[in-house]
């Protein structure tokens, strides 16, 4: 299959490239460099000294023989150029990964807020406008994310994408129906993710388009099996308070032997998957389309679950380093449950790796082998999700009620 | 009260700036204008001579002796300008009209939807972060749609913006609980006013943010008492293809002896509110704030609802013209049905006009008045809903069931 990877450069979106053209798929990247000229800005680099894009694909062509073409365009500002590029190379698939991501990069100031927004809502709509003015019958992959639901209600599990709900009407019947999960976003990130889902519905609805959107959980490791036969095709490694996500900045954390920072009381339970299980279920996704004229195809992309306090236990007890419990800079519950569903990716093929299995050499083979490349100034969190305002407003409570069925 | 109107040169954002200002409220404009330069765009012109906005302030201060202010600005693109503004104005309330509206316009072409999109979603976010960053309690008013909910689900009325579900748990238990309603837009422009509710969710969870979103059914009329004392303040109608709305089409179709042309079956129920209701309902939000700490008060601004080939046979048996059917651009159900709670606003004091005690008058004042600005040419609707693709895609069916309770 031709498949265009937007975003081909990104944590998600370069072994996912790499794993596609690994598999006999022919592999296109777009991408504007974006995330790389963030760690400009936010002076930090990968904890893995990752080579620059051309570097990468030149790499890729020496060592397996597959070529990558790349094409270094803003989807979000340069429509023209993205309906162009669709039109001339036909793609079968469409994996959008071009999105700004990372909860506290898009709660930082007003600025990082409206980049977010205005940068994702746009990249998303143009792409679907492009695949509708280019005629052509062409499989969308979103990477969406857990976040678009919240936590659990009530200890229910949540379903991939589409809730069962009845609702009475006045004449005593009720209507036993499917809807889109109702969106709970933590942060202006989380939310720009519930908007495309909206885009999504309008467009598979008006427009018949084939879209899969994959709800991921926070997504741990560093290598794949292709990313690992070369240092010029390392993966990214961010340890960062904006960019790092919890597991790696424990992982990093314990191979310096710094404490492991906990937010809050370590009690939000969090979903999880192996970057190796990522590129896999983007292989799965892509080869597995929905039909024509059925509603957006939506699975949750997760191995597993964890408290975070549970996590750095789990690490503490496997390297002796200590937990150290720090203020939550998030505005979100103390403790939650979160129990998902994922057996549509599972029921594809994908056999997850699971932390317990593979943790150590992560610490070993990433952690460890860089820890001289780390700035531990960059490791706290810094971006708040609330800044002092004139009046005190208190937080929003949600009613809700339980009874017997 | 301090109010700042964004869009107060529109259609429904003009006479509401005056029914502020008539009721003893300060008042501040501002707009980018847009709204006269897509009139540009498609080369047509309101059917009411409109004044400009620096002649319609100064006539309005010449007939009331108040003063409304006015700032050019573009809200989407001129964060710092709006930001400096509220610093500076500090008002109690902002009222947000700011967005490009009209569902066939969002659909004429791939450019119309990024425009829409990337304008509306930008305005409104815009807004929510200066009023964050501005670190001032103000109340934040918004213009939604009807369309954000689609159509009654098997004869179900439709709530003013929360449903009640059951959610049936694993264990046996089910919860009963409030959600925002969910979204079934119909057009790229009413897709961005559901993606404008998350926004609003998740400012008003975060931040506290107050805020009012007002779901207005399809406009009718032209003047209200304010905007009839002076003609260098007549508030503008719309009778083309894309902006002209189906009931002032069909008074100003009647106007001029010109079948009056209903889309398929005309089918189709839509809800309706006079202008001079949509001022009031505006004047009763924002003297209605919600508390602190409350979630999002969302109002249906609806006075009544008929079916799309009802009205036209009420104009036509009225005036002798005849009806036309034609073909529906649209790709919507041909029959619906649409029940509206719309009680919110009553309890606050509306007292809504109805279409049966208006509808001549506003011939004869407007329609019959001016017909002789009428550009007959500019009255289809020339936008489809979907071109022409290479495969041929089935719509979607969205499965439902219904049970006894």
């Amino acid at each position: 299959m031709r498949v265009l990877v937007l975003g081909g450069d990104g944590f998600c979106g370069w072994p996912t490239s790499l794993h596609l053209s690994a598999q006999g798929h022919d592999v296109h990247i777009v991408d504007n460099l974006l995330r790389r000229k963030i760690d400009v800005e936010l002076e930090v680099s990968s904890l893995t000294p990752i080579s620059s894009l051309s570097e990468r694909v030149k790499a890729w062509k020496g060592i397996s023989g597959s070529d990558i073409k790349v094409s270094q365009i803003d989807i979000a500002e340069q429509y023209d150029a993205l309906l162009d590029l669709i039109t001339a190379y036909r793609p079968d698939a469409i994996i959008h990964f071009a999105e700004i991501r990372a909860a506290p990069y898009s709660m930082k100031s007003s600025r990082h807020k409206r980049l977010t927004v205005n940068h994702n809502i746009s990249a998303t709509n143009n792409v679907l406008a492009a695949i509708v003015e280019s005629g052509q019958d062409i499989h969308l992959v979103h990477l969406g994310t857990m976040g678009v639901y919240g936590y659990s209600n009530h200890g229910a599990t949540i379903p991939e994408g589409y809730l069962k709900v009845n609702v009475d009407l006045q004449d005593g019947t009720s209507i036993n129906q499917e809807i889109l999960h109702p969106a709970h976003p933590g942060s202006i990130y989380h939310t720009t993710k519930t908007m495309d889902q909206l885009l999504f519905y309008f467009y598979n609805k008006n427009d018949g388009l084939r879209i899969t959107d994959l709800h991921q959980g926070i997504v741990w490791g560093t290598q794949t099996r292709e990313t690992r036969r070369d240092e010029r095709l390392i993966n990214r490694f961010d340890y960062d308070g904006d960019y790092g996500t919890v597991l790696n900045r424990f992982l990093l954390q314990a191979a310096l032997e710094y404490p492991l920072t906990v937010h809050g009381s370590g009690g939000q339970t969090r979903a999880f998957i192996h970057i190796q299980d990522t590129v896999r279920c983007l292989e799965l996704a892509v080869s597995n389309p929905p039909s024509n004229g059925t509603r957006v195809q939506i699975f949750n992309q997760v191995a597993e679950t964890h408290r975070v306090r549970d996590l750095a236990t789990m690490i503490s007890s496997k390297t002796g380093v200590e937990v150290a419990y720090i203020e939550n800079p998030r505005r979100e519950a103390a403790e939650n449950d979160l129990k998902v569903e994922n057996q549509c990716l599972q029921d594809l093929g994908l056999n997850p790796t699971k932390l317990a299995d593979a943790l150590l050499e992560e610490i070993v083979e990433i952690s460890r082998h860089y820890r001289h490349r780390c700035d531990l100034s960059k490791i706290p969190c810094v971006s708040r999700w609330v800044a002092p305002r004139e009046t005190t407003i208190d937080p929003v409570v949600v009613p809700l009620s339980r009874k017997r069925a």
